[in-house]
């Protein structure tokens, strides 16, 4: 097997970057910051025909003045002079490039043309590329980020490739609100050269990324990508997002990259073939991925909620139902270890409804651990931590009314919940939480972080649970 | 018709307040906290038994030790107390009160017999009470917030009614992130006295809520609320969330709140004869009710997009079509307005896809006005705004490299945006956004403070303008 043509664009030793200057209202500039300042190990040139220096560093008038070549060329040009510095690039012998400009096919017939050029010079000169009309890439692990938005967080697991490129960056700081990280993203733009399904099958052999999530507006390559999907999806995960399926979203997509679509059911039928789990809604991408990359697999469809809200409880079991997981009622033995502690107006059965109750230790500690133990359960779903935010806040309305130790508080919580994130590894069960006050508490950025997500609606968390168990059935039934 | 029995526990000019101490861990002394301290102005008592004082407040042994009567009594009390508390309070003249208190209907037999105690004692001294087990109330226009979370932000226009104490307190912080306010929230707990019904018609003739939102898990008086429901709907949008629909959510809100519970398909046709949108999570009750204390309604369902991110155009596009919004392409003599102000790789069909320009002048100023003034579009979805943020976290990576006014960018923009809001309102057409950056953007914050709701996700703006157009249709045909 030849090595995946990405494998030198996401990790390349050193870069020349074409379209960098010192006003940071064009996207280049961004672009070449990100890369110099998000902790990028390897060497940066960069090429610009008048400015001394850009961004602190010495610039070259052109490619070929370089001390020597390099293993990626990241280009965000004119249209129109890209198949010439391409060519230059060749000629210094640089084997890899990122074509982040647009112009090309997306905007008809005399963008066509070009990108028919700059496909014919890559071929002479033996140049693999990246777009043209795409955002760049992040390899997290590596804290290169090519993009024009900071990705400013710790890798994670969820190695994304996508059609947009605004979904590989605009979303960055999203994500990093909401605490999912990812390994790997990909921009594949126009796909003239490097396409989606080779960006896959990098994401297939990456070992830092656990889950592959896809955004998709027209795959070009139907019989490979199923082919490919089929074989992954035996041992990793994917999930897609099709948005091409209708006759506005063909319009709108064709005018974005140029991709072709094709009506929603065909994609369904595509993905249920080669294994996919689908997501709905961009939101629904990442939350799905973010538990697939993060949780062992259920070992069947029944679920316990554990809550001290009511309201969130029936929220929860509602939403297993519509999404076919099973809340059953808990055994007698199960309930009656819960029991020794909580209120008398909590309920054991399922949802184990607490009430108004923030003893983490009874509530992470023992209760949690006898529904992990119980062997008719295969996952859980948490509702009700509340770390020191709240009470941060209250003092905050306090002033001197009040001694309220959220510091202690905190310090406490932290201590119970090490512990539960231990227990949870000796268990290999699925735990997913939900939280309105989101990583602003830190107690929910710990468990966050420690891999357990927490997602800030419950229909979010069930809707996750689901997609662990849709997969862990895949699973099964590919390996037979 | 007599005055609605909320009308004085949503206005009370003096509260008498049982179950606070000096101990924040315990709920009562929270919920006086937010009494005190947000900024309601009637008049606080606090009885208590032992405490000299209670939050700085001097308190008093008994309610019949208060120096007059006051408006409303809200008890977080040990259950079996209650009815004494009650009555004493029914002696004192006191005519309604808040009865946060569990361990009534919602645990079995003894609760029962408890409820049915409290209201003999009720009856007797003529008291209207909401509870017991809820959470209490916020009326966020008189700065009256009686539950346990910190309102914390202005008022708004939405108007909540739910059966789960925790959409009326823990939910927030999380509204408050994503710039969605609240006018009232009524928490109604077991519905022993006052229920949803009357919840309902009191928000109805509140003038501060422009849309009604509903938490459910099962009415009991269906006929009245269909009645009640169908009525309002003419004039005032309601929006629900309905969770008893499955086996286990009818048991988990049983134990819950005591609701009875019916199929969903039965809801469903209960919603649709009453005129009343169902939304399917709980993020969606507030998004779509948002969009529908804010927006004016779409006189079509044709709706034009403009982004500066390919990728979010076809996810809108896309979603439009699954929510029946069409997207239609625009008039020749549109597209030549807008093409004199977007670049040569631009696309003006609709999407109107602007790529990467942040030219918010034109963005707002031009291209906005040229589809507001287009009579074949009914509405606009926006995706692009980028505030100082982006800017802000480039300044934290460039240090001294590079200049980024990203203060002036601020002021720019704020001009900009100020006329913006102004055209918006000569037009009478809903406008909703999208944004990845939040509130930790200040002008995605201007935007939503001015009315103009952004949403996390394009398919959550999409939903909340099909919302928009189903209203619109539920009016028309109510009005004949």
């Amino acid at each position: 097997m030849t090595e995946n043509s990405l494998q030198q664009i996401m990790n390349p030793r050193s870069i020349v970057f074409f379209g960098a200057s010192n006003n940071i209202l064009t996207m280049g500039t961004a672009q070449l910051l990100n890369i110099l300042k998000e902790g990028y190990q390897g060497e940066v040139f960069a090429v610009h025909p008048t400015e001394e220096k850009v961004l602190g560093l010495k610039t070259y008038k052109s490619v070929s003045a370089l001390p020597r070549s390099v293993d990626l060329a990241v280009m965000v040009l004119p249209t129109r002079i890209v198949p010439k510095i391409l060519s230059e690039c060749g000629r210094k012998g640089i084997k890899s490039a990122i074509i982040i400009s647009g112009g090309f096919r997306e905007v008809g017939e005399v963008g066509e043309e070009l990108q028919d050029e700059i496909v014919s010079v890559a071929r002479k000169h033996g140049i693999r590329f990246l777009g043209p009309n795409c955002i760049g890439v992040l390899n997290a692990h590596r804290k290169f980020n090519s993009t024009w938005f900071p990705y400013g967080q710790e890798p994670g697991r969820i190695g994304l490739a996508s059609q947009s490129g605004t979904y590989v960056c605009h979303t960055f700081g999203h994500l990093s609100r909401l605490g999912i990280r990812l390994s790997q993203a990909i921009s594949v733009g126009n796909e003239a050269d490097i396409d989606l399904v080779e960006a896959i099958e990098y994401l297939a052999n990456d070992t830092q990324t656990r889950v592959i999530a896809l955004y998709i507006e027209g795959i070009r390559k139907g019989r490979e990508f199923v082919k490919l999907a089929s074989e992954i999806t035996t041992a990793k995960p994917i999930v897609a997002l099709y948005v091409g399926g209708s006759k506005v979203g063909a319009r709108a997509s064709y005018s974005h990259t140029a991709a072709l679509s094709g009506p929603d059911e065909l994609y369904d039928g595509v993905f249920r073939q080669a294994g996919v789990i689908r997501a709905q809604t961009i939101e629904e991408l990442f939350d799905l991925s973010w538990a697939l990359a993060t949780q062992p697999l259920p070992k069947g469809k029944e679920v316990a909620i554990v809550t001290n809200s009511g309201g969130v409880g029936v929220s929860m079991a509602d939403a297993c139902i519509r999404w076919r997981l099973d809340v059953p009622r808990l055994s007698e033995s199960t309930q009656k270890r819960i029991r020794e502690f909580i209120p008398h107006t909590a309920s054991s059965q399922n949802p184990v409804d607490l009430t108004f109750m923030i003893d983490v230790d009874a509530f992470f500690g023992r209760i949690t651990k006898a529904l992990l133990e119980d062997p008719e359960i295969n996952g859980i779903l948490i509702y009700g931590v509340f770390g020191p935010l709240a009470f941060k806040k209250m003092k905050e309305l306090a002033g001197d009314l009040l001694d309220i130790p959220f510091e202690q508080i905190e310090l406490v919580q932290r201590d119970v919940l090490k512990k539960f994130i231990g227990l949870l590894q000796r268990y290999g069960k699925p735990v997913l939480g939900c939280s309105f006050l989101g990583r602003d508490d830190s107690i929910i950025a710990l468990l966050q972080d420690s891999g357990i997500p927490f997602y800030p609606s419950p229909e979010r968390a069930v809707k996750a649970m689901a997609a662990l168990f849709q997969y862990a059935r895949i699973r099964a039934r590919r390996k037979g």
